[in-house]
């Protein structure tokens, strides 16, 4: 399905509408079949030992389905997450970023459902795979 | 089911394990029948508007589960989350603390099954539902 | 939440759209706080060993969903499953009917959540527990 | 990850175990990358409308989880499902199979997890999704 936004407009409306995880996510690519969402991994994401900690990985998930849904609906809309399900697979390694492979796979009228496999940077197999289901409510002026 | 660990010991034995949590999480009860769980919101926590993130929620969820688990099973054990499924129902309050009402369904040999429910402080309708299975594997020295 | 059918109404309204079940599931209670549903248990829902099969747990607790539903907006309307979690937690006794207790956790403009525990018939501990979405479309004459 | 049972064994395999869905299930493809599981569909699985039934598209992704696992586990083994959860997106065309299109993400020593997408035979878009997990015990004779 086309896109209203590209990957430089993605990023710019994602610093105006969550300014507190600037930096925190960039986009790999953007097009109709893939987004690669990158979790530039730091202190504040590890668990002892070094992995990464499952909230990150739940962040990372949400808001590569977020984008997956915006980039298609446009910055009109709104959307919030109502249901997500998350299998954690395999430890991530330590202090390398995390990507996020989101694939749309549903967008009606009233919601989007969008699967991701997460992996370790550089690594074959997913460190975890997530669904998650946005709801669009109509829009206030529509 | 018996506990083996009492709220103090619990509180004392998530401060060694996860130190970089140390003062976000507080238990407010823990006995055989509920344990519940108060995540202290600050600002880390909150998005526009005022609510509180979907990962900070899911975090909450994740160490409910993970305490109503450990208390059963001791200190010497280790138990990792392999699968959540978390619903979002409700916006929470703005400058609120989020409780978790965590009980457990199950705890078999290799893992456990925990339901959640979160509500904003004082308020009766759940924001958020969550069941979450940690993995339980054989001790090493076992 | 107020129901807009009562027990005896929802028996009639359920053998109406979905006569293939007739006689599979009943409802031992219907009130605002829990519906009690039943699978009457025969041949056709078992698995070698005697114990009820996935399927027929998985239709049951759909069916409980949906009737917690529909029960408070009214016949008229429409519903259909968008998303179920279920864990598996325990093998159900064979030969036993299996009972759903079913919470509505949130009745929306769009959508419905509802909390399921499944029992066999007896029994204290639940054998499975599931979450299920129901989308709930504007009426085609609204 | 090695097959230890080829579509015909397994096929042979799945009629000693559920002798009851006999003719139900057939696998159109079966290989390491990709299995390919077909439901029969026969009025026992419609819905008013002609749609496939909820319990019939559940039962379908399990057994396809169930084939994707043991292929690779062997016949000497057992698992038995713990989690489920699914989406389901459109309607499925009526009178027309449902495919499973199953793959293996996890294969532990404890639990198994596989991602399922459901189509309407001829269909591009998915009906469903659905990620089963499945817990093996160890062998009794271990």
């Amino acid at each position: 399905m086309a896109l209203k936004l590209e990957r430089d407009e993605m990023m710019e409306f994602l610093g105006e509408v969550f300014p507190q995880i600037e930096g925190m996510f960039t986009i790999d690519r953007l097009d109709e079949d893939l987004l690669v969402m990158r979790l530039r991994t730091t202190e504040e994401h590890l668990r002892p030992g070094g992995t990464v900690s499952g909230p990150a990985m739940f962040g990372l998930a949400d808001v590569a389905a977020y984008v997956a849904t915006m980039a298609r609906i446009g910055r009109e809309a709104l959307a919030v997450t109502t249901n997500c399900s998350i299998d954690f697979m395999r430890k991530p390694e330590a202090g390398v970023d995390v990507l996020a492979h989101a694939r749309l796979l549903k967008l009606g009228r009233n919601l989007s459902v969008t699967d991701v496999l997460l992996y370790s940077d550089g690594k074959p197999d997913p460190v975890a795979r997530a669904t998650l289901t946005y709801s669009i409510p109509p829009r206030r002026d529509g």
